[in-house]
């Protein structure tokens, strides 16, 4: 089996960002196969990043997992390899990016600042970090070197972690973020089903939303397939997050709602 | 050779969507090589990603051939593995989408609805088919698992079929239908070169197109290289399939046209 | 290890475009492996797709290199495939497209026109020259076919070259173009820190920028971490070009430049 990386950031597809750490990585390590999960992360946004990883690395193999959402990149952070409590690695800023991921492991066991110069490209540009310090530690990795030989290692406990949304629950109103719009204009929130339930919100209940001051009706649904076309509706979706949709419609554009926006739900509407 | 797997989609690339049922499939079938067609489908857009799929896929190695287009998902839709005369397989929605495909090669003959609970990845979300149910399906293919395994057998009869719109024939004048707009602007027909021929539009004839109330003058020609940059032509796109173009220039923008906006073309001009 | 394609052109990643020229390299040549460097050169602007073609090959394996940014596919242009001094082959069309970035390997010393058919798709299509001439070209060449093979000699002092813009110094001002502007909104200039550097302008040092006819202030910085959120800068890029950036926001929406833009750098300000 091939040494697989998989590869998150916020470069989008339309340089030359993505391709040019590809290439770094199979210059180093040929036979490493590289599956890209996202590069479409808003430029900057750490929370969206760190949330996606998190959701998707259980479904990759194991492998180096390289992820670059990196605002900071040129200053004062720390670039990071870390190994989880199942082995798996994980590449990138100490921004908190990596974090919500590796804890779906069991946790980071063992972290260490990329410093040596062996397993970079020198000199280390000072804005493309991807490429000249990420990709080839990820590389390294996937040959076979020892994350020890990276650089010094770092107490876990002093890695930046990021402060996740928590939903805020009133007596009759839930007040959620939204913490992503897909392509399909559906909002996923800082909420869980078990948490709509004990407010009470199970398949059926209407509800009313309200969205940078309008407000609207809609209906908890197990499916899109439950509800009309045009129909709101709050949904757990496949990350097990709860949603809004509007059936075969677009949410986001519905609502006026974006990455942070955010939603009061009130329910025990007559 | 490795077994090829292409992936055709209207997830697009801003999510984790492609990405996931890459890991997918890779996890269960780490050697499948994944070819992705285009991930550009606009959404739910079933008949674009259909006649995209029949287009491209005679020039696409022999493999399992994933398309997901599938704005019913969660609903009462089946899940599809197809094979073909020629032995390639076909997964996706029972929504038309992989039909004009399959009939590049012959047509439909055994058909299976996707329900094996071993064959996929349990509990299968409502709303993510992709990476529960076919990514698994294509991948168990990939390694040799038999398509009567995936589920019972289906009448290649009574798959769901799209309508596929034809282009209408007046005495001087046809009503066609924009298939498919690409990058460059350009608008793909529902017309072929011998249609036109029959209705005596040959290279260097002049014609009238209307779109949207509004009328422009076109010069029917082989390439781009023949005419005036500014110019609009119809010709022979590279699927065979007749196009409007601007040369150096965008026709879509040029004639506010956009999938499925119909055009008159008017023959017989002086 | 594979024999390595890397691929660049002005393709998008919205139609099928990229994807078919995969599969058609892949049923030729089963075990190449494909590096995408980037799809999202401007439609047509071949300067464009030249300059990051050059800056990114030095990051790639060593291989066949595939480019097509093509505004005259159809027309007279010829198709060809080079080899430079260090062995790379090189694969596009006749425009200038190819020359920065062999030139980076030691220049162009054999010469070829993709003429022989035994090694395109027939019949060659008008306007897809990426499939049915390159991608062939590109598959049959990392299967180990001569480069004598595809077609006649050309005398590499006869390519089509392209013109580069060139910076412009007066007394205290330099005129500058833009080449090119990222997904962070960060331009690109045609000018290299040596020569900012013999204008007296090094890191600390304070200019005003015009562009279309706007003044702003701008500092020379080594990196976005040394300045101000929302302060303008320039700075020396990841390939070496001089760079205006807003920290942490975006210059390119803040100045109105696109690619193409003329930034007149003013020295010597109080």
């Amino acid at each position: 089996m091939p040494p697989f990386v998989t590869f998150l950031s916020d470069f989008g597809l339309q340089d030359d960002f993505v391709g040019t750490c590809h290439g770094v990585v199979k210059r180093i390590a040929p036979h490493a196969e590289i599956i890209d999960i996202t590069h479409g992360i808003r430029p900057g946004h750490v929370l969206q990043g760190a949330l996606m990883l998190a959701n998707t690395l259980p479904y990759m193999p194991e492998g180096i997992h390289l992820a670059v959402v990196d605002p900071g990149v040129g200053g004062s952070r720390r670039a990071l390899a870390l190994r989880d409590a199942v082995g798996r690695f994980h590449v990138g800023p100490d921004n908190g990016l990596l974090l919500p991921a590796a804890d779906r492991f069991g946790g980071v066991v063992d972290a260490h600042e990329l410093a040596n110069p062996e397993y970079s490209l020198q000199p280390v540009s000072r804005t493309f970090h991807g490429r000249d310090l990420f990709s080839p530690a990820v590389a390294h990795l996937a040959k076979g070197v020892a994350i020890e030989e990276l650089g010094p290692p770092i107490d876990p406990e002093e890695l930046v972690r990021l402060e996740l949304p928590e939903p805020e629950f009133g007596r009759s109103r839930i007040r959620a973020t939204v913490l992503a719009v897909d392509r399909f204009g559906n909002l996923a929130l800082n909420l869980t089903r078990e948490q709509l339930g004990r407010a009470r919100v199970v398949p059926g209940t209407r509800v009313e939303l309200s969205c940078r001051g309008e407000r609207y009706y809609a209906v908890a649904a197990r499916t899109f397939g439950d509800t009309e076309p045009g129909e709101l509706i709050l949904y757990e979706d496949s990350y097990r997050q709860v949603a809004v949709a509007v059936s075969r419609g677009n949410a986001a554009a519905v609502l006026g709602a974006a990455e942070g926006s955010e939603l009061l739900i009130q329910v025990d509407v007559p």
